[in-house]
């Protein structure tokens, strides 16, 4: 029996890995819940799972929960990161959405919990640190993200020494063949509409201007330690392949399944077994071709962008998050346009001095900095804006 | 260093086997090689890898090289076994083709060297017996085949308690999506014209008529351990994917590469190492799509002739080997035609009482009496086609 804390519990992978839960009640028992406002959906997880403790780290609805359950409600910041070290738990699924899951996920890791990891950001903007943080402590860092799934399994048993690259495959999104000036007018609604995943608003931005692949290359930069010219991207719109590693003597691995995310988040909580029956199986003969094509950086220029921070390093990486975040926000509300997404995080990172990344602090004031800039960007983009329309 | 002795030298996986070793000399060594009949070639060869001994099966072309080269030159079947058996190799390369490759292959595995396997035959026709002696004198058997060199490649580190499937691709051969009333009339000259592959005559035609995927079902059953109903066969015209594993999970493991024998030989070789450069990369953005579908059955029914003959098992995979090697024979021969093929390794198969496979005798016996079957058959059809003709 595997004790388990789940953070962001109410988005969409934290959704998924209480299926995977519950599906084999034998092997997991979920102990910790926590989410960030969503005190109704938590409610109702409460009850079905009956964990020992719960965390909403907004205090105004964690307020809101508290009278309605017998299980305790923790509050805040705080309260997440007690969620995130709860004692009674040995494996945490990280999957709070952004930079904001960086401090549990370190958190949880001093702890002594494995990692199953979903959130993205972590390791982007603090990926050495965290890597050696789990060395230190002893855990295991297992990836949930497709991507980073697949790579890993790909590498079973051959993962010690590798020498080889990996490839990345990237759905392309629901853009994927446009040119840059037919992405002007695209709307978030748009941008939302993934073609093959169901997942959060954000990361489904993130898929459309490929920013989502760029950030996936810098994890599996920290993930596998290899260099990112070793870690390529493909198109593969089916999104049937979820990644492959390429050995040395010419021959390619790939993972594939139906795109559900259930197989990478059991994988993790079951590695190095395998359960029966996650996912349906995947019928081959219903597909008419698997394809595969380089991205067009032209017209989704992110992705460029997310391998140059990574060659920068240090606190680089962190600052093109940072600005990819507030970015894709404005994108969301409604007050940039699609491809401004990719022209505030180059004008951020251009802004932005590099510094060596020694501890969390550094991290924190890349992470603010890179915030202040792209806020001021977007500010002028608004304001020339409302004076077209 | 390893040590290696090549049984087929001059046949096309010999030939591959050579390059292999040529490319990686401070890795492997000939110490034999062994041939049938073609003494140019093995001269050459003898030239070229200095081997300690040499062999021809065949006593006239032994005696035809003897007096042209300052190696030993043994000869006849006992000299094949000798070569087999030479002590100063630890590696031996089975790539004699047809039921001929089974005494030498059993005798180099109770002699103690490991086995690069590609001779299919002995473990078609005497599975049981190959693996049971390899287990019980300690030595592996390596698959060279393109196909089980895949499926080895993707359970590295899950092979122990594999309990999923295997898919085996199919080429589909020259004559895939035709009719089998399209295919009474076809040639061996367009027979052996194989779309992806460069292979020897016989396995050219087998490929034709999915025999050749037939016989590696049965392959894959002794390999990896596996009932029948968890062996499946999916045609992939494009020859990239070499062949899958599927977990109970279901995820799917998949390898590929650009199809080159000298991948999987080099695999066998120098597993669980793999070497750099053997093969040129594989560039997935070159294919339109990889494209998969259930096999013809109706059209090549070979296929379902060895599932049935590994149900059976005993010494019915040994009749349906000496049958379709008959057939096949008599097909390159111009005395019957493409669809004659599947009805005389049938009408074969009826005709033999399936007996327990004990001993080595028991093979034999089994594919002399399939052959004198399938040649009384043969007879019958040449004899009605000369009336016609």
């Amino acid at each position: 029996m595997k004790n388990i804390a789940i953070l962001g519990s109410t988005g969409s992978i934290g959704k998924s890995a209480l299926q995977v839960v519950e599906k084999y009640p034998e092997r997991f028992r979920v102990v910790a819940l926590a989410a960030c406002k969503n005190h109704e959906l938590l409610l109702e997880q409460i009850k079905r799972f009956k964990p020992e403790v719960a965390a909403l780290s907004d205090p105004e609805a964690a307020r809101a929960l508290s009278g309605k359950t017998v299980v305790p409600v923790l509050s805040g910041e705080e309260g997440l990161m007690k969620a995130a070290t709860y004692e009674g738990a040995s494996f945490v699924v990280s999957a709070i959405v952004g930079f904001a899951g960086l401090a549990p996920t370190l958190a949880a890791i001093r702890a002594g919990k494995d990692i199953g990891l979903a959130n993205k950001e972590a390791l982007v903007t603090a990926g050495d640190l965290v890597m050696s943080e789990a060395g230190r402590y002893g855990v295991k860092v297992l990836p949930v993200d497709s991507e980073h799934s697949a790579v890993f399994q790909c590498l079973n048993g051959n993962g010690g020494d590798f020498r080889g690259d990996i490839i990345l495959t990237a759905s392309g999104g629901p853009f994927l063949g446009k040119r840059a000036e037919e992405l002007e007018g695209v709307t978030a609604g748009e941008a939302i509409n993934h073609p093959n995943w169901r997942m959060g608003r954000k990361i489904s931005v993130d898929s459309a201007t490929l920013m989502n692949k760029g950030l996936e290359v810098i994890e599996a930069h920290h993930l596998f330690n290899l260099p990112p010219e070793r870690i390529k991207v493909l198109v593969h719109p089916q999104s049937i392949v979820h990644s492959m590693v390429e050995f040395p003597d010419g021959s390619i691995i790939a993972q594939m399944s139906v795109p559900d995310m259930k197989a990478p988040i059991a994988y993790a909580l079951s590695w190095p077994e395998r359960l029966p029956g996650v996912i349906p199986r995947l019928d081959l003969t219903r597909f008419d071709g698997l394809s595969f094509s380089k991205p067009d950086t032209g017209a989704f220029p992110c992705l460029l962008y997310a391998y140059r921070a990574l060659r920068e390093g240090g606190t680089m990486p962190a600052v093109l998050n940072a600005a990819n975040e507030a970015a894709v926000g404005a994108f969301l509300a409604g007050e940039i346009g699609f491809n401004d997404i990719p022209a505030i995080i180059k004008e951020t990172m251009a802004l932005h001095a590099r510094r060596d990344l020694i501890e969390e602090k550094s991290v924190i004031e890349a992470d603010s900095g890179a915030r202040k800039s792209s806020s001021e960007l977007i500010g002028k983009i608004r304001d020339k804006r409302r004076k077209i329309f």
